[in-house]
């Protein structure tokens, strides 16, 4: 027998994230490693009237991709693939890396080629119905540091899986990130203190997105984007940024006037740097995001969990989220998690809001 | 290391039977019990500078659609199927069955409701290139009787693919085919003798189609539609017909002026004469083909393989191809194998042009 949670999990983003309905048409994407999941889904769609449309791919094939696709290959997308967007009601993407450094040898300029190439079909996508989620594989867990059994029980805890009615305890969710965009309408300052971080935006006119599951599964996340020019102050991150197969640990920034001003990481300094200095943007602050997940409590490498984990905020360097009101651009998005839970606190207009990872 | 005879069919399939071109969309069908040869496939049409679009399902996707499908998935295609096929080049499917019964519980109404929505999409996907090929699995292995390992082996070799150059044993098998092709050129009657058999039929005017790796991995045959009125005679069938999950097993048939007056079967011979009576054509002969592959010599069970054994003709019941000139239409297809290698014997205008299996 397959795990039940599987199929908890299929139902939470067919019926809660995606909603499908009689006669849409729903693609389901990933690797044939999540292929329990893929079929769960399937099931799920069907059992609503969706039609289905199956976008698994061989374990081995993005690999290949990079390797051996020719130069049209990467700044030239096929015309089938900008028609089946269009015809698409939603879709469903599932994440299962059999080694998520796969890529660390592949030539940069090719995953940017692709990444332009993709923006008319990635842009029509995100309008329309759209979730991620995680299917637990070794390479997830290694990352984590936890055996694959492990990991599948945290993986399941955070998406509600191994919960009686998922779909309600996301709507509770839901509802309990209702109340605190309500008690911060109105809000000016925001200052997070913690170990080696004092630091103060405003948020004035800004608007808190209630991020619980249908876009994200799992979320459990509140977030925004600050004034541009309002950041003032330092800040210690507890943990590395993973991205492009290298991790960049020991992140102290120090903003003025909403730029980042010092930069300094413990470990791969010079990437984080010529990270921040590839546009104007990059210096600035797009995103305030503060977790409430509190089935995620351990980091794990993996943005999609950590952002989330409840006691934690997550201040991103680089383009923001237009549904915000934030203005800034750039080509980077980089979250950076700071742990609030053992004396950290998030003040709202001088009132405190958090204590040690506690909504007050 | 994976098998070297997978990349050896995938590279025939690409090279050889659809001919793969730079810019074109080609499809790659198939579920993912298929993945080593799906994904040798997309490694092939990389390098070709295809866009490869896999199809891959999971492996228990079709038992779920029939199980769980509303009408609407069974009578109604959805629309994105019909662009996709406009913009696709040309299909390779496999078939990779796991259970060769699986859909033996099936209410077949459901079956002929999808087959009949499907049909405008199926003959858009027939005017393209198209190629059919299969990928050994313990089921297929299970109907033929053979340890998996020695299923592989024989349909590697089926496909040439245990050859230093499968490409040049196709275009040699081509070659073959073309010169049997050309001495039955203007031929009128052909007679089929052997053990309990004794057939008539004139070809006066039809085509003989080559049938060599093109459509079919593997193939080997010559095949055409006699003159419908034309069948004279009675034959025994060595074979067993499997289908619908059915073996119809010691087939005999006693044609008049080209219908079957007279069917018995040894097992299922109801649902012989069931199928028979659904309409005037099912009565009449479509097809006969004449099997050239050495590579095949014993029956599997399988169809793609069975009907192209070196030393056999089939002769089907029902609906004939458009491109030999026969006329008879009918819902029913039916494949019925003779084997001619002991004691069996081919004329042409009563010149021997087969005998023992072997052309002369």
């Amino acid at each position: 027998m397959s795990d039940p949670r599987i199929a908890n999990l299929a139902r939470t983003l067919v019926n809660y994230s995606i909603r499908g309905q009689s006669r849409e048409t729903i693609s389901i994407g990933g690797n044939s490693v999540a292929e329990p999941l893929i079929q769960a889904i399937y099931e799920e769609l069907l059992r609503k009237g969706v039609y289905p449309i199956v976008q698994m791919t061989p374990e081995r094939a993005t690999d290949a991709f990079f390797e051996l696709g020719k130069k049209h290959h990467f700044n030239e997308l096929p015309s089938y693939q900008k028609s089946l967007i269009r015809q698409l009601d939603g879709t469903i993407r599932i994440i299962s890396d059999t080694n998520t450094r796969a890529l660390s040898g592949v030539d940069p300029k090719k995953q940017q080629m692709l990444s332009k190439a993709s923006k008319p079909v990635r842009e029509q996508m995100l309008k329309k119905k759209w979730v991620l989620t995680l299917f637990p594989t070794a390479a997830f867990a290694q990352d984590a540091e936890m055996s694959l059994g492990d990991f599948e029980d945290f993986v399941y805890a955070a998406t509600f899986s191994n919960e009686k009615d998922p779909v309600k305890a996301w709507h509770s969710l839901a509802s309990m990130q209702d109340r605190l965009i309500r008690k911060l309408r109105g809000a000016d300052e925001i200052r997070i203190k913690g170990p080696e971080t004092d630091l103060r935006m405003s948020v004035k006119g800004r608007r808190f997105i209630n991020s619980a599951g249908t876009h994200n599964m799992p979320s459990g996340e509140i977030f925004t984007g600050p004034i541009e020019s309002s950041v003032e102050g330092h800040v210690y991150y507890d943990f590395p940024v993973c991205v492009q197969g290298r991790e960049v640990d020991g992140i102290r920034l120090t903003f003025r006037k909403g730029r980042v001003v010092e930069a300094t990481a413990e470990k791969n300094n010079d990437f984080l740097n010529a990270m921040l200095d590839q546009d104007p943007g990059a210096r600035r602050l797009g995103e305030l995001g503060i977790g409430t997940n509190r089935q995620i409590q351990r980091f794990t490498k993996n943005i999609l969990f950590d952002e989330k984990i409840g006691g934690t905020v997550h201040l991103a360097v680089g383009q923001s989220y237009a549904e915000t009101g934030g203005k800034n651009r750039s080509a980077l998005h980089w979250d950076m998690i700071k742990d609030l839970r053992k004396g950290g606190q998030i003040t709202v207009d001088g009132k405190v809001f958090q204590k040690n990872g506690k909504f007050v």
